[in-house]
């Protein structure tokens, strides 16, 4: 447990960027990763035969040497600056660099935290719809900003997950807010819905290691992705 | 509901393929996805340059170009054959054609299911470990198979997940089986372990709906994925 926690400690630096080289890399690599994302879907839908598809591996192939002339080969953790703006590019769910991630943008009120989003064939789970377990992820994180947005950042420690009905792909909207605090856990409620109403609700319990509420404190701004 | 569940339905396909076909799509899918999960990390990790992943995105265009020449445009959905293989390939958690998929083989025995996967940087969650949504997106795929391989498919009702500590990235196992069955629902228990013992476990509700218990019937084999 606490190798662990040292280890993210280690991975939660300030970086030094200043906030143009910040808006220089999202520039440079926003587009490569819609690219890549648009790749994945091909991966799944296309009907190329044999030889387009090998034709297609070796551009790959060219663009994947580029990519690795100068690379990191770590996770991307979290890095911050000077002024505040901490980046967790890397993030499953809503990194900015990770085509992977459903989440583009976390909308943060007075009232909690809410995310329009789409989700393609890439996140099928039961034919035709979205995978529970994505759902599960999305949820995780958007509870989570919910309690940090709220002023209690914290580590998932229990998520429950009540499937109402089958999710749709396409568009959807995840909302979720702080529930109540009960000493370094924070509880929080949300959920998942397409035009038609909710399709998914969960609860969350975050709980605040020590060494995220020191470095908390030493902000006069609370963390914040991007 | 009825809606939805039409939709799986209609989704859920004998495509007539020969099993030959299918093992030629696999040799010329499966090496794709595996180039473009690469790509997906060098996103992440790349130090490349703007005028390098300019360069590089050129390369992505031609091989999008070529692979967009033919093909599908809505979700995978599941397939199968005469001779009764399954194929959820765009499945997010173990679609064999789905980059994002961290489940490559689920291992099916007496006493449940299991799957030893690896987890990159693209899974990132709290700094330099797995995502917390990510695992539950797993733990999910897993316990509906350990339901399903019991021969009690189903959809996810409630997911509860519980976090031990932190999830490590690298090396990992998810085990999961059936608990107990109460009419159309199926209770099922499982976790995920690193080499020092269990991260994090799940219970989860499984529903059958009935046109998956009459599909299910009508095979000689019990539904397998792939």
């Amino acid at each position: 447990m606490t190798d662990a926690l040292d280890t993210i400690a280690q991975l939660y630096i300030n970086d030094g960027l200043t906030d143009e080289q910040i808006e220089q890399q999202i520039a440079v690599y926003q587009p490569l990763s819609e690219d890549i994302r648009e790749l994945i879907l091909l991966a799944i839908q296309t009907k190329a035969d044999g030889p387009a598809v090998a034709e297609a591996r070796r551009h790959l192939a060219a663009a994947r040497e580029i990519l690795e002339r100068d690379r990191e080969t770590g996770p991307y953790g979290t890095r911050f600056n000077d002024s505040g703006r901490f980046r967790n590019w890397g993030n499953a769910a809503m990194g900015l660099r990770n085509p992977l991630a459903a989440l583009h943008h976390i909308e943060e009120g007075p009232d909690g935290v809410r995310a329009d989003f789409e989700l393609n064939a890439a996140y099928e789970g039961p034919a035709g719809h979205t995978h529970g377990g994505v759902s599960a992820l999305i949820l995780d994180q958007i509870l989570g900003d919910a309690v940090r947005s709220a002023g209690y950042p914290g580590m998932t420690g229990t998520l429950t997950v009540r499937y109402r009905r089958r999710i749709p792909l396409g568009p959807l909207r995840a909302e979720a807010k702080l529930d109540r605090v009960e000493g370094r856990k924070a509880f929080a409620v949300g959920h998942i819905a397409d035009s038609d109403g909710i399709c998914v609700e969960a609860e969350g319990i975050f709980i605040a290691p020590k060494w995220m509420i020191e470095q908390r404190d030493s902000f006069d701004e609370r963390p914040r992705p991007q």
